[in-house]
């Protein structure tokens, strides 16, 4: 990997974009770097949470508008690789809700366009007090239709509407109000808070969280008669693990749990 | 009854959990007896509106964790007791919804588990200042797989994620925020307030507000225009009420309503 | 055109609803009226941003009751009257969805029943202070069934009941807490800050936010990955705009695009 780092503390993973000059752009390589790092977390059970952060003075800007300017020297103009590159784009953000792990941006500077996406489409965002979130592509006559995606799922519609037709800025006190950001931090403590967020998440069990975050996504698609099946039989597995009846015991004879995992 | 307490105040019944040194858990037997209620409730053309109270330091601290360990002793080490088990508490929840009457949640000290489904499955939920809200489920190593249908249902994604994953609480102001809690009053006022608010629903057409319940959650889970052919037909149902004929007739020449309902 | 005045600005077209004496009410000749100019909006390629606005105390106060009570007067009671009704109003609402150009709600003194749900239908809403919004049917016996329809995909669940069952109101800023409305400004200010707000919207590339707003409502009502490739089909087709690629040749030039649009 050379656009992104990884390291482990515990069960944490951090991954770091690291093309700072390129302010994070969501580059070919970037997409299938994080892809690739996505793919060996989920497989990877001695990671419990993962904080996915930017170095430099942004999160992340979006796409890498030379690499897709440079896309159009083709036949078709281009046609056949912008399809391939937001399938691959749009892929490798579904990766993030389909891993066990819960997944926490770690945001500062800004987050916009694919970069607000990738906000979005995390489980969890920490901001730093002054980042400014946007979908901003209807600026340059490209309007954020990819990135609607994740963010109407996470903003509610009339001002996720505002947020792609304006093209402004929201700060990140706003962006908590609206949804796409759960805590806002200082900047000095941005890491540190992130890091704690997800040492809390990996304090509990790997399993549970792993049963509850996938059933979270697919139960919010279905009708509610549905979503109870499907999530009570996510109940059920999760109640028949060894160490759930462990929890449950530890804490009536209130004492901590002796978990394997 | 012994674990559910009925009163009725004109139009208006108030359900109380009476099962205080068990913090008002959905034992089998609440279970049971909160069904039945709302069973009997949903028949009961004299109640327009229900209050949901709990008598004690608690509103509901959520299922009966010994009664769910002693399941444990089977041949099938609990699987079909627990799969029963969420089955008839998915049910219980969904007749809330089902039911012609809205339902208010009363509010105070906590609800966690699927103590906070039950407020989000309610149509309105009043709080005492100072109460607390939890899916924490996940501190004793078991997901809150099925509250979540009912809080993803009323709060943005990843605050409700955030709930889930980390088990910490929100208080009552910032559930309003969220979405979970209509009204926050001071503990003191908290039956008063939720009994004017059950009261000033009770003295709406019973007709209206059954048609207009019923429609409101279908529709929320159709597509645009199903919705709009869905409430359409319930609007026409609705206007050849002949108390509906009576309402607006009265409205327009400016008089006090002729109700016979 | 009788009730509803039309003057454009620019690439701005500003529709007034104008039957003052009955606070704009929503008569079979209003939404006659803006059934046709939406129609004929839709199909104006000069036009790029739409307002619509109200004379006089009110935005809007919901249909004309009085015109419904004459409807009665049929072999059948109203039911084919009411029905016919409710199709063409909710036809309206959805036309204003299903044009290309964002339509921005410019309200003031009062948004009530179906004049509230124009409001929720519009993509945009500013308000003047002091301006009050209700769903308040259920006053004279009439649930406000498809206002909820637009009402509930603006507001949360439990806040969006309690408007509709209790028909108390909200002021402005309460409204664009809970979604309704983008932008509270004072009374004075309010002809201006929407005018602003429609012509940003209008200097945008008009190609980028037709492909855009019309993939906007459609992608949120998808599972995910199939939004993800409606909007990624949506975005190649947005590429491939000779102006788009302007304006990024333009952005990456440092330099204002030359549109020909």
């Amino acid at each position: 990997m050379t656009l992104l780092d990884r390291a482990d503390t515990g069960a944490v993973a951090r991954l770091t974009m690291n093309a700072p000059d390129r302010l994070n752009a969501l580059s070919d390589g970037m997409l299938a770097e994080l892809k690739a790092a996505f793919d060996a977390l989920r497989e990877d059970t001695a990671i419990r949470a993962v904080i996915l952060a930017g170095r430099g003075k942004a999160f992340c800007a979006g796409h890498d508008l030379k690499e897709m300017q440079a896309g159009r020297q083709s036949e078709d103009a281009g046609a056949s690789y912008f399809d391939d590159l937001f399938r691959r784009c749009s892929t490798m953000m579904q990766t993030i809700r389909e891993m066990p792990q819960p997944v926490i941006a770690e945001t500062h500077g800004i987050a916009t366009a694919a970069g607000c996406q990738l906000v979005a489409s995390c489980d969890l965002a920490v901001a730093a007090e002054g980042t400014r979130f946007g979908v901003n592509g209807v600026n340059i006559g490209l309007f954020c239709s990819t990135p609607m995606v994740a963010l109407s799922r996470n903003v509610p519609l009339k001002h996720a509407f505002e947020m792609l037709v304006t093209g402004e800025f929201v700060d990140a006190t706003r962006a908590r109000e609206l949804g796409l950001v759960n805590r806002v931090v200082p900047p000095e403590a941005l890491e540190a808070e992130t890091q704690a967020l997800a040492e809390t998440i990996a304090g509990k069990l790997g399993t549970a969280v792993k049963i509850g975050k996938q059933a979270f996504y697919r139960q919010a698609e279905m009708p509610l008669d549905q979503a109870y099946d499907f999530t009570g039989a996510a109940m059920v597995e999760n109640m028949l693990d060894r160490d759930t009846n462990e929890g449950i015991s530890a804490f009536l004879e209130k004492r901590a749990p002796d978990w394997r995992q």
